[in-house]
């Protein structure tokens, strides 16, 4: 673009998740030309994402169109694409089918699980990251049911209706809640051979608690609330190989057809292109005003900065209250670099940290809002402050949060009724198997 | 299973479809052990299977686990699985992986769309029969925008942003509609390079009119409607060549990066196993009561039979309405023979015809209680008895016929609130690419 008419500075986001779309709509009317780029069309609220996986919403209830949410933004654009690389020194953004170039980036390109070096394990044990691997998984726990069913084997039938799920965190939690009650109480009645209630669940946690970001109390609730709902935990040990008929966890194999993985942190290949990383996860340590060392045009928000409060010496939580606070900080660092670049003259922005002092001034800080995690009907656990909630208040709180943090109202109403119709009748409303229904009877290996 | 208890007849229903379910349901409690087979978990309401195609509808509103329509119903079993061939010398039904022994078997496999011989156009040009065509016609259809917004070369622009639709009849009408629609109202806001209004939409019918099933005056009418609403229509010729670049029609050619297909009907290979087909869609021909000639054990239910109706001499038409009442007849059938086996003390069901004097005196006979066809916002057409309607008149029966036919009283709620929310603010409540979405802006010859 030519420089000409003094045009407003280029900014680009990298990902629409909580901390990208937050930053664009913060930045409404600013003097700037937005960008945000996704490789995919939709917005995910992925908190709600293991309710797509066990048949609650349909992804569209939790996913809603970049475009419609920027449509009246009239400074912000977005670009359906997939960036590769960052060319920091050339300021352009590279992707597998063109480049975009920036005066300020800010990437919000989020994590992924991570399987700790055994890539192997992906096919066999997939992750809960987008709409896509929801409706894999959702896919894989009906399908276990059907296949069941027509099993006659009574130990081939007994691993198709064993389902592992690796990760104690609230991922793993929510998962293993949401299948025990479905198989319990949502779906015995459908079926003629098996006994659908049988179905063994297991959470395995390497470390020596649920939820280790939670206070230790309530770590043993949820453990607890759990085990009442009949699912088998196994805490301090590993899942050491993971094949096509079951898991070791140290000593121990468990002959099972179905693996879920909701364990680890790892930060895309994009990261990697602007700098060596902080962590082992590959996330990418940023100043106290969550610019990049060296890079003051260059911020990094969301799950894959590592951040460590000033105040309490912690690192910031990778969850979406924390991204989305990091993007409206940023967004006042931007506007007041905008501000002051008009002010002083200085035409450009983020060229150079000694051309922006007012940066130190405005470090992040994290305000903590608390957190709830749901294990179940009538069933979560949650800290606001020092206060410990459990059950069905904190199930309470969290419907409520989660309802009014989504995007559209069309969203909050159908959410609501779903959720109101599963509370009055235990029953899904998305019971539904997209893709191949082969059950591989006959297929002593089979690839699923 | 031994015959020593003279267990009930075991009856096989394949296909889960509007003739398949209606059967099951209308035998409960009937003295029979009923087997529905189906390849996918779920029934289908097609008549809105567009809807999910033009992202109004989330596939779970409009499609159902079997399982749980027949979950109260002790007398029939649900399978998952996919018949391959129909042995009717030996009575049993082989699956991919197994087989189904049965006395009494009902074929409501349905029929698909036709490519009359050009199957190489099938990857090109996609049909919508099922939740995964239709969740794959609505990735092509939005990605194409996002193509285009990307695109810089104007034909090259102009060629993402044609649509042809091959086919005219109701399918074809309702995605067209529904397309400009969309193309025109929903979207536009959203884009910023590109006018989603200019996007061309092609209905290409072979036939001299639109919806040959209906009163010319009413094909007149579908036509003018769509015409209003921007949709070019080309009827008397037929698509003669379709590649990755656009569509022949005759002489024209029509540079078209997206092509669906909603034309023909043919039988799958499954009808092809127990007898030659009466027609060239592979479809076949029954008896007056639908039981198969010499298979006085096997009724041939929905479109894939071919049922002239002795009172008008007309072919039953293949839609919903007349695939019920031919389940709800084979439903008499069966439960006069059972009853007339129990008076006579005639322990089988259905091995000769001899055995069944009574078959004959049940013969079909077809209540045609009309058609609708919509066409969009407030725009349908549609004939009762002599009655003649259009309009808005014709839409809102429309939208209260298809409301009440769901099945379950969630989706009934969850569309009426899509449908009121879509209706008054020109939003589409599902526009969620799922899958890949590379543009394929530098690929010369692109697998789309």
């Amino acid at each position: 673009m030519p420089e000409t008419l003094a045009p407003h500075p280029r900014l680009v986001i990298i990902g629409a998740g909580f901390a990208g779309l937050t930053l664009a709509r913060a930045l409404n009317r600013a003097p700037l030309q937005i960008t945000l780029l996704d490789r995919r069309n939709h917005h995910l609220f992925q908190p709600l994402l293991y309710q797509v996986a066990t048949a609650s919403l349909s992804p569209a209830d939790i996913a809603w169109p970049i475009r419609k949410v920027l449509s009246r933004q009239r400074n912000a654009r977005v670009l359906l694409g997939e960036a590769v690389r960052i060319d920091a020194a050339r300021r352009v953004v590279v992707l597998t089918d063109g480049e975009v170039p920036y005066d300020i980036l800010a990437l919000c390109a989020g994590v992924s699980h991570s399987y700790f070096g055994h890539e192997q394990w992906a096919p066999l044990a997939p992750g809960l990251k987008s709409v896509e691997d929801a409706v894999e998984i959702r896919r894989r726990f009906l399908l276990a049911f059907e296949a069941a069913e027509r099993e006659e084997d009574p130990a081939a039938r007994r691993a198709r209706l064993t389902f592992i799920v690796v990760g104690g965190g609230p991922t793993g939690v929510e998962l293993a809640g949401a299948m025990i009650e479905i198989a319990r109480r949502a779906i015995p009645a459908d079926f003629r051979s098996i006994d659908t209630a049988s179905a063994r669940i297991v959470l395995v946690e390497g470390s020596p608690r649920l939820l280790a970001a939670y206070p230790p109390d309530l770590s043993a609730r949820a453990k607890r609330d759990l085990e009442q709902l009949g699912v088998e935990i196994i805490l301090g040990r590993h899942v050491t190989a993971i094949d096509e008929r079951g898991v070791s966890i140290g000593d121990e194999r468990i002959e099972a057809r179905n693996v879920l993985w909701a364990a680890g942190v790892a930060a895309g290949p994009l990261a990697a292109t602007i700098g060596p990383a902080t962590d082992r996860a590959g996330r990418l340590g940023v100043n106290p005003d969550l610019t990049l060392p060296d890079h003051p045009e260059i911020f990094v928000l969301g799950d894959l900065a590592v951040h460590i409060d000033p105040r309490t010496g912690l690192p910031v939580p990778g969850i979406a209250p924390a991204a989305m606070q990091m993007a409206r900080h940023a967004a006042r660092v931007i506007r007041s670099r905008a501000a002051g670049s008009r002010a002083t003259g200085v035409p450009a922005l983020g060229h150079t940290s000694a051309n922006h002092p007012q940066v130190s001034e405005l470090p992040f800080t994290y305000h903590d809002k608390g957190m709830l995690a749901t294990i179940g009907r009538a069933r979560a656990v949650g800290v606001i402050g020092s206060l410990h909630l459990r059950g069905l208040l904190a199930w309470l709180l969290w419907a409520v949060v989660h309802i009014s943090y989504l995007i559209s109202a069309r969203s909050r109403i159908v959410v609501m009724y779903q959720w109101a119709w599963e509370y009055l009748l235990f029953q899904r409303g998305a019971r539904l198997i997209i893709g191949d229904t082969n059950l591989h009877l006959r297929d002593p290996e089979p690839p699923l």
